[in-house]
């Protein structure tokens, strides 16, 4: 269940997807943050509502980068596939235009294949910050 | 990909963990709530770092129901097995002592089984209440 007993396509193929969703961000480019998710993904983040679709969370994703993410790091920590889908465990890290970080912690995403290339279809994080009581 | 294309013994499976996580906190039942866990889950709270094993998970949990929280309520969205794992998209909300909702929000949870019984394995969740700016 590690990323070392996973087969070495399906890593490549989700750091791919990864790569892709970084460039996306950094370049604020909505479309393409779009199309590394599936036609029916869902986001969960902290403070809003499950956000549904690419429609969704394109406008989501324009959010966050308009409160200040200007880039992102993410590392995986766990890969395991099954079925059609695969799950992944991983760690981010979220800079500021000054290059700052803004955020740090960890999430968990589903990821699915449609049309021959793994997509995210279930996305969720926390803050690795801690929190006022 | 949804509950109703999911194999009816795994959704019953996985109420009956569910059911049993709901129960030891309500009882307050750290080893029990320890029980639901596999032995080298993973439970990823904001504000935290990934809190890795049972024993750290137990206190985790303890501290959550110290801080208030004293009863779960979990409802399952989403449900789909692969390979020896499974992922659950769900909802919660969590109640105080005077009955109170003190949060709602969603989870995913990879469940794997252990000793022939499903476990959580891997835990995340985010409130959906809106956060202060």
């Amino acid at each position: 269940m590690t990323a070392t007993q996973t087969t070495t396509d399906l890593r490549s193929a989700i750091d791919k997807g990864n790569r892709q969703l970084i460039e996306a961000l950094s370049n604020r480019d909505i479309a393409m943050i779009r199309e590394c998710y599936t036609t029916d993904a869902q986001v969960l983040p902290a403070g809003f509502d499950i956000v549904s679709g690419r429609q969704a969370i394109g406008e989501f994703w324009s959010g966050a980068l308009a409160a200040g993410v200007a880039s992102a790091k993410l590392e995986t920590q766990e890969l395991a596939e099954g079925g059609d889908s695969a799950w992944e465990v991983g760690r981010y890290r979220l800079h500021g235009a000054d290059g700052g970080q803004v955020d740090h912690g960890k999430y968990i995403v589903i990821w699915k294949q449609e049309g021959g290339k793994w997509k995210l279809h279930r996305d969720i994080w926390t803050t690795s910050v801690s929190q006022p009581a």
